[in-house]
């Protein structure tokens, strides 16, 4: 039978929305994939009573509840002592745990003075299995009681998602009768809805293999699950679907189980030993700042220039005075000479150069907000595409970036560069 | 009597971790604001009984109750038919809703085929206040029943956020006695748990004003927050406790009311006729894309260079070769050249250089994780300052930033650029 979890998120911070509740989709991602069902998220605030009430309420309609928050020195162990009542164990103090937790300050946070209420944080309930932090000072902990199991974990999201990876993963997959795998196809250059539209049937279809859609901003996503009594079983189920969503959504699939499209591009530029650049006027450094929130990013990206006015533009990548007084900044002969010249004044092999009205105004020409031309070159070859990314002006941003990488991602792997637009492809 | 709202939010994408409860927050601010009180928010998936139950146990706990989200033609009404059962609404065709679709299909989807199912959103509680969706198709509606006020919103956030704004606020206003006036002290240089000791006692004793600390990556904020029968009287009870906390903490307050750090620099260069260009290694051009999130960045933000290798550092930073065989990339003497270099070729007033590690690893000469040089030039005055921030690559990079920018804003305001370290304030 399916396993139920509820999460219950404690910290009046989520209920004053100072933050965002980001623990409870991670973890929410995690339990589907172990094909755990999730009924309910719930969020009180930093008050006994309520956080007791949210956990009668939970153990009722749910066999595993986990929570976030409530561990931390300052809010008094509110989560483990509700927890702990709601199920009859009393709290003891764990030696071990003390231990690491001082280690922790005097290895990690030597400038800050450790008091008792970080040793607090060493009181856990009886018989409960540590879940030990390596993350932060603040161990988590497991138990089942009445037929309910309880994970408790740390709020900061940093320290949620490395516990849940590290620890709380691991110890679920032994719920599970068998083995679950899964493949995340990416796709770019799709709307969601139009994706959805092609996959309808087989959505509603499948069973084991499940496909389930995911839209992130630009991008658009296909999980593949399977379950089955051994991995190598679970693996011979995901390839026929993998293989049948390639074949419909062909080359706007740039990866499997890859994070990003700039991830695909990093790796692509590895494999073939090139290295790229950017050349930035309205997205002011977001191509490379995505770019180099990869570690390791050296190797495949030489740099960029942020360009927001004309004078850096002609003076630091050689712009021709005459192509910006003729054409205008945002122009395809603008960014064809960006391009070109971030590769020569970079050294690299290819270079993305992305120039355009990011808004809330027109440019002084008139270009409309959302008009955004982007050039790609490679040696002395160069591509331009005329873009029109709406009028938000993250999202303008945003989609000029994407679309940057997917025309690297596309020349990398020997398509067109600038596809014709085709029939049940959305404009992203 | 302070009222009391939960949030109900309606989504199984939610639930599978697919999207982040944007919309939560959102609300959740807004009524903080309005003095509304918020105990819980629930998530529930696309499942009418489900819905049903969660709306049970809200409405004994709540007199405002807000839902997001099932208002969409692919769920068949779930939110709004689950709300008019339990509240014994007939559900009733609004031929002005039905039109005002038909509108919006006409003017803003004309590529998109209307289906009945559109339609079917206008089918609303009977007697309700019709709430206008002019950024979508489903409009939102309110009605009063059984001592409960219930508020329905559209799940997009974008929808969300323009309807909390145009429709709800509005709406919910005339619930409060009196007018709630709030402002917000930014704080850079000082960590949460500082900032919160030398409060502790403020925290405990104050009801109106009310004190609020709040704590983003390298950030903190203080929100006084006052209510009292007119605009001036809340704003006169306002001024003394902002005057207190600034003596208190002194230049590490950086504004009052603004967005951010790079807001304020952006508004201190503004006012000073001055700009701005960045030199940046390990950051890889987060430092421009953040200055470049603001509209109207161009006025004071000339662009930047992101020097990822050695060879871009000399040749478009003209860092002599000499200085980085000698000191290496991540010292100080290239963070003065990168300053100075990045004034010189991209012709602003001022610069910002950041040269570090951000890691996973040490770099090739043992420089370990978390090094980080940061210059400031103006003119041909250059300072660096050294810091050590930690392991996490995204902070490494994250408070990098920040601490450049504060760099700026200490500089622009006549304070000493290097403050020496002080007791009670925490190395952010």
């Amino acid at each position: 039978m399916p396993h139920t979890a509820e999460l219950i998120a404690v910290g009046t911070e989520l209920l004053l929305g100072n933050i965002c509740n980001t623990d409870a989709q991670m973890i929410s991602q995690a339990l589907s994939a172990l094909g755990i069902n999730v009924y309910y998220h719930t969020v009180v605030g930093d008050n006994p009573e309520r956080v007791r009430a949210a956990v009668e309420v939970a153990r009722h309609r749910a066999d595993i509840i986990i929570t976030t928050g409530g561990l931390g020195p300052t809010c008094d162990d509110l989560t483990k002592q509700a927890l702990a009542d709601a199920f009859g164990k009393p709290l003891v103090f764990d030696e071990r745990s003390a231990g690491r937790i001082q280690e922790y300050f005097r290895l990690k946070l030597p400038h800050r003075v450790m008091t008792d209420n970080n040793l607090q944080q060493a009181m856990l309930p009886e018989g409960c299995t540590v879940l030990d932090n390596d993350w932060g000072t603040a161990p988590g902990c497991a138990f089942e009681a009445e037929g309910v199991r309880v994970i408790m974990l740390p709020g900061p999201p940093r320290e949620c998602r490395a516990m849940l990876e590290h620890r709380v993963v691991p110890y679920l997959k032994f719920l599970s009768d068998g083995v679950i795998e899964s493949r995340t196809l990416k796709l770019y250059g799709i709307g969601e809805a139009a994706m959805e539209a092609q996959l309808r049937e087989e959505m509603l279809s499948m069973h084991n293999p499940t496909l389930a859609p995911y839209a992130k901003e630009g991008e658009c996503e296909l999980r593949i699950t399977a379950k089955a009594p051994t991995e190598a079983e679970a693996q011979a189920m995901l390839e026929p679907v993998e293989q049948e969503l390639r074949g419909r959504f062909g080359d706007l699939v740039y990866g499997v189980d890859v994070g990003s499209l700039e991830e695909q591009v990093s790796r692509l530029l590895r494999a073939q030993g090139l290295t790229l650049s950017t050349a930035e006027s309205c997205t002011g450094g977001l191509a490379a700042k995505r770019m180099t929130d990869l570690a390791g990013a050296s190797q495949v990206f030489k740099g960029g220039v942020v360009c927001y006015t004309n004078e850096v533009k002609h003076s630091a990548l050689g712009v021709p005075q005459e192509t910006l007084d003729t054409f205008g900044a945002v122009s395809p002969q603008t960014a064809q000479a960006l391009a070109l010249g971030a590769c020569r004044v970079l050294g690299s092999d290819l270079a993305v150069s992305i120039t355009g009205v990011a808004g809330p105004d027109p440019d002084d020409r008139g270009n409309p907000v959302g008009l955004v031309y982007i050039g790609l070159a490679h040696g002395d070859r160069v591509w331009v595409k005329e873009t029109h990314l709406g009028t938000a002006r993250d999202r303008v941003r945003n989609s000029a970036v994407l679309a940057a990488f997917d025309m690297v991602r596309r020349r990398l792997t020997g398509l067109p560069v600038l596809p014709e637009a085709a029939p049940g492809k959305d404009a992203p």
